[in-house]
């Protein structure tokens, strides 16, 4: 099997480490936590101390919180490019700015190492289960190599474009997925301020056209105001930035984006960072003076 | 069989009266177009020339364009509640201000006709094929006795509350859907301008939490520009007017829907008012100084 | 001197009459509240208990809330057109859709009746000063018979174009206002929760490109949070659907207008309809989860 | 008099050093670009070719483009604090995002170097005049001790608050200006599509409580099309990208701020970064479909 270092064993790496771990894979397992540290031991997988020990494998993963934290481990002093073998395959399935993902994989090439940018969704859930979607940037030959960790890790695995393609997608589903449930919220808002029960209501909703997996999955959770998480306010919030730096990267204007931006700053600062970003639901009610539950 | 006044004979009635035909009911149809009431009576329905003479039915159903039309034809001189019987049952399929709505059903209820908002979702298409969703508000007995007439028109028929229910829900979907465009609309203009194609990143949006009917059905016309009607922007157009005054109405505040609404008035003003509501990624083009095709 | 009907004698048509009386003109004045009438009897006026009473005069003024009301006035049934002499002067001083200016334009010229729509700016306070701002619709020559008038009531008077156009005018007024109150609301939101003083800060935008009338009268009572009326936020969020439908009316799309419509929905949404338009700053803190004082 | 170091010649650095040097001030000059160079060397300047050798002064200026650029002469290896005495008086007068200035302030106060950020407005015109609007923010002994250079170069001089508080108070500015310009835009396209001349329209708005600087200013080149810049729409999109970051840093959420910068985006990506930034009008324009002139 594969000998794979794996950077960032938090709440989304280290599910994903015990995969390949269950799979038979050999992990190389780094996290600035002593807790990630452990449960990686727990799992199977050897802890080492530093970036330049995870970067002796065949393939490096990492799975960081953002831009600059990428930026620091893959580019930086003591970082994987400074220790990597020509041949390497560096996977980065962070979620991250596209034009730190193709400086990354500029960078990579001029070492000889091959990278992918590889963000995916499907959340926690997704990375225990082994499901996750996973959207890839870089060079098709790269992808294939990859294939076989990507079988481990997820269900829906694919190969979207060039370097920093994987990124774009990832923002164009994040901004996707925040404006549904703005507009979500905004339905439930005017089905109960008229007085309509916003349960059948919905429920026509997600039989028609006006039909997602937002209100597949949401509508009940919402309507009764349960917003555990999942996936939480500060992490779309920080996806919603990424999403208008592409935006402005690639020079376009999006004004639905920009406005859902807003609103997920507004959940942030009225407290709800740490809920589900279905509780987007309590800032339209703010807006419209109704009580937050 | 039931003896049926069908007002209002266009692109949705006209389909409509012939399920009904086709299902053993009597018509009594009445429109103002000649054409509408030779198709009537090829479908082997009755072509009556008044309001008044539709009247003259056991259930009476209108199908008419708008707010003023419905209140005309309802609650004007020689409309339908001056000539109904007690005990009519009254059915306005028509997509209307909620306010107007509660209006016809005090009227009607004021000279003992049973009225019921009945709107659909589904298109020309669900019309001929009589798989309409059918949001339906007013009284719960009169919505059971309506019930074998829907099911000859739709699939999905569902009672969400009282008078007005049916409108409000009808409006809380479109806006819905008219921001979904709006959201796959940026995701599209964002994908390309970034160098990514569209069609294998649509493909995992589609598959993940961002999925939806819209991108399902659309994301392969939206990306070859093909927008040929389906619903044309000059109604959704007509409907987010619907969905704010209902918002205006509730007392609340919409600003995803009152954005949504501005980008729709602007597909019409740049003249794409009689294509698909998916035209939309016009006016997101052109905002980012695309050229639209 | 002139004898003038003065139908509408509220907040602003109460002082006007006033001032016309002031200035040697006789006023036929109606209203349907009880108190009007006294003061206009207090002021030297002669009370008319019905619109055709007002219409026996050289000019007729309406100052009436909105739209429904001018038609019901001078449209209705028993309204000012039934009853005028051709030659009348008609002036609706009303603030309503421009469409409906224009029909009234269309149907007093059927009549032989000259109309103008002439709506004002400058409040409570300008119409007991005699200073407001009029901007008039109409007929050139009914511009210059009207002025004598409009010298007593306004200080800047200005024709701006043909039937309607003083309405459109007032709309375009009234969305830029309700759109700077929320961007002035949002530098104050951004200053205070930076831990700047935003006295001098707002000192320094009112002197620079930044710089308005409204910074210039209401910074100071803003960031006082006293939001004593001055305009309310009932009033202007009635203008900003006049504001919307003359957009719609227009075939034109105005993104910032259609936001600064919900936000001022908003305000009134969570209560503040009494209070002055610059109470918008209070959405703008909701949103941003400060405690509203 | 005093010995000034001034980092960056450009369009404003430039005039703003020559005025120095005309008020009796030795300014060592230092640029990357030789034309800046040789126009201080005309001026009376001495032109010194390093960081290093600029930082041998009394005071020294920045007058750099973004947070990159200051970060790396004023951090940077090589930069001023690296080679500054203590007591130097450091004053940064770029627009930068708030945070850096904080983190230039504080890196200054651990070497003895007393730093003020002291954005300006007015442009290129106020430059060459000497009328600067001044926001300065950082200790206030520092703003006084630097009060006659600031006299030298501009009118208007306000000590708004601590370190980063002139910077806030510059993003205030650029979000109020972005933002009238676009409602000034709707109300410009708002009378033209409804058949009204914008020129008397206007002069009504500028002289009630819509009235602003930016009405003053522009309103008849708005309406002639003249898009001479002035201040370029490709500067006011790089301000409301910082706008945008001071309130992602200070926790708020500014809805119209979102939609306006999306709106400047708009303007650049339609390809008129070069022109004045009361071009976004044609931004206004191209949304409803109105050929741009």
């Amino acid at each position: 099997m594969t000998t794979i270092g794996f950077i960032g064993l938090g709440i989304m790496g280290g599910p994903m480490a015990a995969n390949l771990l269950a799979a038979g894979h050999t992990v190389l397992g780094h996290d600035t936590q002593q807790a990630a540290a452990e449960r990686l031991v727990t799992a199977g997988g050897k802890y080492v101390d530093s970036v330049a020990a995870a970067t002796a494998a065949d393939v490096v993963i990492t799975m960081l919180p953002d831009s600059p934290q990428v930026e620091e481990v893959v580019l930086g002093p003591g970082g994987v490019l400074e220790h990597a073998e020509p041949g390497l395959l560096l996977i980065d399935m962070s979620t991250i700015r596209p034009d730190t993902s193709v400086a990354v994989g500029a960078a990579a090439a001029a070492r000889g190492v091959r990278a992918l940018d590889a963000p995916v969704s499907g959340g926690e859930k997704g990375a225990i289960d082994g499901v996750l979607s996973i959207m890839v940037g870089g060079d098709v030959h790269a992808f294939d190599a990859a294939r076989p960790v990507f079988e481990v890790l997820g269900k829906t695995i694919v190969h979207v474009g060039p370097s920093g393609a994987g990124q774009t997608v990832k923002a164009a589903n994040q901004l996707v997925v925040g404006g549904i449930y703005a507009l979500v919220a905004e339905a439930i808002v005017l089905l109960e301020a008229s007085g309509v029960d916003p349960g059948p209501g919905l429920d026509v909703l997600a039989g028609g056209l006006a039909g997602s997996r937002i209100l597949e999955l949401k509508r009940k959770s919402m309507v009764a105001r349960d917003f555990a998480p999942g996936f939480r306010i500060d992490l779309h919030h920080k996806d919603m930035g990424i999403a208008l730096a592409a935006a402005r990267e690639a020079g376009v204007a999006l004004p639905m984006t920009g406005l859902t931006a807003q609103l997920i700053a507004a959940a942030r600062a009225q407290g709800h960072g740490s809920l589900d970003h279905s509780a987007l639901l309590k800032v339209l009610e703010t807006v419209s003076g109704k009580a937050a539950s």
